[in-house]
Protein backbone atom coordinates (compact mmCIF):
# COMPACT_ATOMS: atom_id res chain seq x y z
CA UNK A 1 0.00 0.00 0.00
CA UNK A 2 1.34 3.10 -0.73
CA UNK A 3 -1.07 5.27 0.83
CA UNK A 4 -2.67 6.97 4.34
CA UNK A 5 -6.17 5.36 5.00
CA UNK A 6 -7.54 6.43 7.44
CA UNK A 7 -8.35 3.50 9.52
CA UNK A 8 -7.62 -0.02 7.83
CA UNK A 9 -9.22 -1.47 10.43
CA UNK A 10 -12.95 0.12 9.74
CA UNK A 11 -14.90 -1.30 7.00
CA UNK A 12 -15.81 1.06 4.92
CA UNK A 13 -19.26 3.24 5.33
CA UNK A 14 -20.22 2.26 1.99
CA UNK A 15 -20.81 -1.39 3.22
CA UNK A 16 -23.83 0.35 5.64
CA UNK A 17 -25.51 1.29 2.90
CA UNK A 18 -28.77 -0.74 1.19
CA UNK A 19 -28.95 -0.83 -2.45
CA UNK A 20 -32.46 -0.75 -2.43
CA UNK A 21 -33.02 2.21 -0.50
CA UNK A 22 -29.43 3.89 -2.29
CA UNK A 23 -30.51 4.15 -5.13
CA UNK A 24 -30.46 7.67 -6.28
CA UNK A 25 -34.13 8.00 -7.09
CA UNK A 26 -35.31 6.09 -4.64
CA UNK A 27 -33.41 8.04 -1.97
CA UNK A 28 -35.30 10.99 -4.12
CA UNK A 29 -38.49 9.51 -3.19
CA UNK A 30 -38.26 8.17 0.43
CA UNK A 31 -36.48 11.72 1.51
CA UNK A 32 -39.60 13.27 -0.12
CA UNK A 33 -41.88 11.37 1.81
CA UNK A 34 -40.14 11.45 4.78
CA UNK A 35 -40.84 15.50 4.94
CA UNK A 36 -44.59 15.00 4.43
CA UNK A 37 -47.57 13.11 5.86
CA UNK A 38 -47.94 11.89 2.28
CA UNK A 39 -47.75 13.31 -1.52
CA UNK A 40 -48.99 13.12 -4.59
CA UNK A 41 -47.47 11.18 -7.56
CA UNK A 42 -47.51 14.40 -9.39
CA UNK A 43 -45.45 16.31 -6.75
CA UNK A 44 -42.82 13.27 -7.06
CA UNK A 45 -42.66 13.25 -10.73
CA UNK A 46 -41.99 17.09 -11.19
CA UNK A 47 -39.66 17.50 -7.87
CA UNK A 48 -37.18 14.41 -8.94
CA UNK A 49 -37.51 15.28 -13.14
CA UNK A 50 -38.75 11.73 -13.35
CA UNK A 51 -40.89 10.30 -16.16
CA UNK A 52 -43.88 8.50 -15.29
CA UNK A 53 -42.92 4.85 -16.04
CA UNK A 54 -39.39 5.02 -13.92
CA UNK A 55 -41.02 6.95 -11.12
CA UNK A 56 -43.89 4.08 -10.86
CA UNK A 57 -40.93 1.41 -11.37
CA UNK A 58 -39.01 2.90 -8.25
CA UNK A 59 -42.48 2.89 -6.34
CA UNK A 60 -43.11 -0.49 -7.05
CA UNK A 61 -39.38 -1.52 -5.95
CA UNK A 62 -39.88 0.71 -2.08
CA UNK A 63 -43.72 -0.62 -1.96
CA UNK A 64 -42.38 -4.15 -2.53
CA UNK A 65 -39.81 -3.64 0.23
CA UNK A 66 -42.52 -2.04 2.86
CA UNK A 67 -40.98 0.87 2.29
CA UNK A 68 -43.91 3.60 1.81
CA UNK A 69 -47.49 2.68 1.10
CA UNK A 70 -49.19 3.46 -1.84
CA UNK A 71 -52.97 4.59 -1.77
CA UNK A 72 -55.11 5.42 -5.04
CA UNK A 73 -58.01 7.83 -4.33
CA UNK A 74 -59.95 10.57 -6.65
CA UNK A 75 -59.37 14.29 -5.69
CA UNK A 76 -62.04 16.09 -7.39
CA UNK A 77 -62.68 14.63 -10.35
CA UNK A 78 -58.88 13.59 -10.84
CA UNK A 79 -58.00 10.31 -9.73
CA UNK A 80 -54.63 10.77 -7.52
CA UNK A 81 -52.03 7.92 -6.04
CA UNK A 82 -51.02 9.41 -2.62
CA UNK A 83 -47.37 7.79 -1.05
CA UNK A 84 -46.72 8.10 2.32
CA UNK A 85 -43.28 6.44 3.98
CA UNK A 86 -43.59 3.39 6.54
CA UNK A 87 -42.13 3.53 9.86
CA UNK A 88 -39.87 0.59 8.03
CA UNK A 89 -39.18 2.77 5.17
CA UNK A 90 -38.41 5.98 8.03
CA UNK A 91 -35.94 3.21 9.65
CA UNK A 92 -33.90 2.65 6.66
CA UNK A 93 -33.80 6.10 5.61
CA UNK A 94 -32.15 7.23 8.68
CA UNK A 95 -30.07 4.42 8.74
CA UNK A 96 -28.74 5.55 5.04
CA UNK A 97 -28.56 8.80 6.50
CA UNK A 98 -26.29 7.96 8.70
CA UNK A 99 -24.04 5.71 6.46
CA UNK A 100 -24.15 8.69 4.21
CA UNK A 101 -22.77 11.16 7.01
CA UNK A 102 -20.01 8.73 7.73
CA UNK A 103 -18.66 9.14 3.91
CA UNK A 104 -19.27 12.31 3.45
CA UNK A 105 -17.31 13.18 6.95
CA UNK A 106 -14.47 10.76 5.93
CA UNK A 107 -14.12 12.20 2.78
CA UNK A 108 -14.06 16.14 4.03
CA UNK A 109 -11.50 14.82 6.62
CA UNK A 110 -8.99 13.65 3.99
CA UNK A 111 -9.37 16.27 1.45
CA UNK A 112 -8.52 19.18 3.93
CA UNK A 113 -5.76 17.18 5.27
CA UNK A 114 -4.70 17.35 1.56
CA UNK A 115 -5.25 21.16 0.93
CA UNK B 1 -50.24 18.11 -1.18
CA UNK B 2 -50.83 17.31 2.13
CA UNK B 3 -47.54 18.24 2.97
CA UNK B 4 -44.85 20.74 4.29
CA UNK B 5 -41.85 20.88 1.56
CA UNK B 6 -38.82 22.48 2.52
CA UNK B 7 -39.11 24.49 -0.45
CA UNK B 8 -41.28 23.17 -3.79
CA UNK B 9 -39.21 25.74 -6.15
CA UNK B 10 -35.83 24.28 -5.81
CA UNK B 11 -35.22 20.73 -7.41
CA UNK B 12 -34.21 17.85 -5.03
CA UNK B 13 -30.09 17.23 -4.28
CA UNK B 14 -30.68 13.79 -5.63
CA UNK B 15 -30.58 15.55 -9.25
CA UNK B 16 -26.98 16.46 -8.63
CA UNK B 17 -26.02 12.51 -8.01
CA UNK B 18 -24.49 10.58 -10.80
CA UNK B 19 -25.34 7.11 -11.10
CA UNK B 20 -21.63 5.76 -11.93
CA UNK B 21 -20.26 7.89 -9.21
CA UNK B 22 -23.13 7.07 -6.93
CA UNK B 23 -23.69 3.36 -6.99
CA UNK B 24 -22.68 1.72 -3.43
CA UNK B 25 -19.66 0.06 -4.12
CA UNK B 26 -18.30 2.84 -6.87
CA UNK B 27 -18.91 5.23 -4.31
CA UNK B 28 -16.49 3.27 -1.53
CA UNK B 29 -13.80 2.69 -4.50
CA UNK B 30 -13.57 6.30 -5.48
CA UNK B 31 -13.44 6.86 -1.79
CA UNK B 32 -11.02 5.09 -1.40
CA UNK B 33 -8.73 6.07 -3.94
CA UNK B 34 -9.13 9.70 -3.28
CA UNK B 35 -7.48 8.95 0.20
CA UNK B 36 -4.40 7.82 -1.24
CA UNK B 37 -1.43 7.96 -4.18
CA UNK B 38 -2.69 4.90 -4.91
CA UNK B 39 -4.11 1.63 -3.77
CA UNK B 40 -3.92 -1.88 -4.81
CA UNK B 41 -6.80 -4.46 -6.07
CA UNK B 42 -6.45 -6.39 -2.92
CA UNK B 43 -6.85 -3.59 -0.73
CA UNK B 44 -9.81 -2.85 -2.29
CA UNK B 45 -11.39 -6.45 -2.09
CA UNK B 46 -10.88 -6.60 1.32
CA UNK B 47 -12.02 -3.10 2.65
CA UNK B 48 -15.12 -3.35 0.23
CA UNK B 49 -16.14 -6.87 0.78
CA UNK B 50 -16.42 -7.28 -2.90
CA UNK B 51 -15.59 -10.45 -4.62
CA UNK B 52 -12.92 -9.89 -7.78
CA UNK B 53 -15.46 -10.10 -10.44
CA UNK B 54 -17.74 -7.36 -8.84
CA UNK B 55 -14.75 -5.18 -8.06
CA UNK B 56 -13.49 -5.94 -11.71
CA UNK B 57 -16.29 -5.30 -13.37
CA UNK B 58 -16.94 -1.64 -10.97
CA UNK B 59 -13.31 -0.58 -12.33
CA UNK B 60 -13.76 -1.26 -15.38
CA UNK B 61 -17.08 1.08 -15.29
CA UNK B 62 -15.00 3.67 -13.28
CA UNK B 63 -12.06 3.32 -16.07
CA UNK B 64 -13.63 3.84 -19.42
CA UNK B 65 -15.80 7.32 -17.29
CA UNK B 66 -11.89 8.33 -16.41
CA UNK B 67 -12.87 8.67 -13.30
CA UNK B 68 -9.54 6.25 -12.13
CA UNK B 69 -6.11 4.71 -14.12
CA UNK B 70 -5.22 0.94 -13.66
CA UNK B 71 -1.92 -0.31 -13.79
CA UNK B 72 -1.24 -3.83 -13.69
CA UNK B 73 2.46 -4.66 -12.45
CA UNK B 74 4.59 -6.96 -10.36
CA UNK B 75 5.92 -6.54 -6.71
CA UNK B 76 8.20 -9.15 -5.49
CA UNK B 77 7.11 -11.87 -7.73
CA UNK B 78 3.56 -11.27 -7.23
CA UNK B 79 1.37 -9.57 -9.92
CA UNK B 80 -0.63 -6.88 -8.95
CA UNK B 81 -2.72 -3.86 -9.91
CA UNK B 82 -2.50 -0.74 -8.89
CA UNK B 83 -5.75 1.70 -9.09
CA UNK B 84 -5.41 5.70 -8.51
CA UNK B 85 -7.90 8.21 -9.01
CA UNK B 86 -7.65 10.58 -12.07
CA UNK B 87 -8.25 14.90 -11.73
CA UNK B 88 -11.88 14.29 -13.42
CA UNK B 89 -12.90 11.45 -10.51
CA UNK B 90 -11.40 13.66 -7.85
CA UNK B 91 -14.12 16.09 -8.99
CA UNK B 92 -16.53 13.78 -9.66
CA UNK B 93 -16.50 12.41 -6.07
CA UNK B 94 -16.43 15.91 -4.44
CA UNK B 95 -19.49 16.85 -6.42
CA UNK B 96 -21.16 13.96 -5.58
CA UNK B 97 -19.90 14.46 -1.96
CA UNK B 98 -21.59 18.31 -2.01
CA UNK B 99 -24.95 16.28 -3.15
CA UNK B 100 -24.75 13.95 -0.52
CA UNK B 101 -24.28 16.77 1.90
CA UNK B 102 -27.39 18.58 0.75
CA UNK B 103 -29.33 15.31 0.86
CA UNK B 104 -27.90 14.51 4.41
CA UNK B 105 -28.68 17.93 5.86
CA UNK B 106 -32.24 18.33 4.44
CA UNK B 107 -33.13 15.13 6.23
CA UNK B 108 -31.69 15.95 9.45
CA UNK B 109 -33.46 19.39 9.31
CA UNK B 110 -36.48 17.67 8.84
CA UNK B 111 -36.24 14.79 11.01
CA UNK B 112 -35.33 17.35 14.00
CA UNK B 113 -38.58 19.62 13.19
CA UNK B 114 -41.00 16.43 13.89
CA UNK B 115 -38.95 15.45 17.09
Amino acid sequence: MVSDPVDESESHPTEGLDEIVHQRARLGILSLVHEARRVEFGYLLKTLGLTGGNLSQHLRVLEEASLIKVEKGVQGRRPRTWISITPIGRRALLREIRALRAIVDRVDRLTERKE
